[in-house]
């Protein structure tokens, strides 16, 4: 076997270079397979997050509308309550009326209770 | 040209060797070049990933707010609706009275409708 | 030191090629670190997206909820709104009857204001 000497005259036999771009080759070879993977996996995550993007949008829009909604229900909910102070104040006028009426009802009652005497002296 | 010769005594050239080299000079240089484009494309993926941690955050807060408000109109529309039927008890009870009222100014009515007749006998 | 040389007869020393071949294992030595430094970014990235699918999917269901509240809410609010419209029918009606109680009330109170006259003559 032929050999190659390094500096220090020591023989290094291309049995050693062979093997050692074996090991190189096989390193590779292994962070080529790593990298394939992780290709994947970042793939995976890219769909992972765009299809997070597209439901936070959704949910987002879903979430205004329902902020819309309320706001709606908030205004209808002070008029109902303005519209029913209204009728218990209407109610409160009329019971002052009824009451009036009540009183002016008792004292014809009691008017009426009278007599008609005629007599001759 | 010389030769290295390998154990079987087959001569492996200095040529073979440089290719063999520049053969995995050129693979790691596609491994750096990929890796490169993944760094790339797994810093685009953490802003996305950070933005939309930031806005679902951000919309969790406003479902927050709007929860609230819902509690809040649920508690005022219980009120609202205890004040209509308390107002639609008071009309009823002012719906008797006026009817007592309305009855016996029937009666009064009926009574009033009276002569006098006074004759000598 | 003995050497190979290329097919133009230069030299290549033993030397040559192993520096080559250290600077080839640095190279890889880089990759392999960097990758793993990318591999623990992925799994960070990958937990970040879990967490997010988890976090968007609670509250989706909470918005449902809210949903749904809101929806009674409007139901709730419309029921209320048109016991109010009905209360206030109630309190018109009652209002004419009222009047009338009260219209009549007055001529009664005219009318009882009489006298008897018995003369001679």
């Amino acid at each position: 076997t032929a050999a190659v000497e390094d500096e220090a005259g020591t023989p290094i036999s291309a049995l050693t270079i062979l093997s050692l771009l074996e090991r190189v080759a096989g390193i590779i070879d292994n962070v080529q397979a790593c990298q394939q993977r992780m290709e994947e996996r970042q793939l995976e995550l890219e769909n992972a997050v765009k299809t997070l993007q597209i439901d936070i949008l959704k949910l987002a829009k879903d979430h205004s509308m329902t902020g819309n909604t309320v706001q709606k229900l908030l205004e209808k909910t002070r008029k109902v309550s303005s519209n029913v102070k209204d009728v218990r104040q209407r109610v409160e006028k009329q019971n002052v009326r009824v009451k009036k009426v009540e009183t002016t009802q008792e004292e014809l009652l009691t008017r009426n209770k009278f007599r008609v005497v005629i007599y001759q002296g």
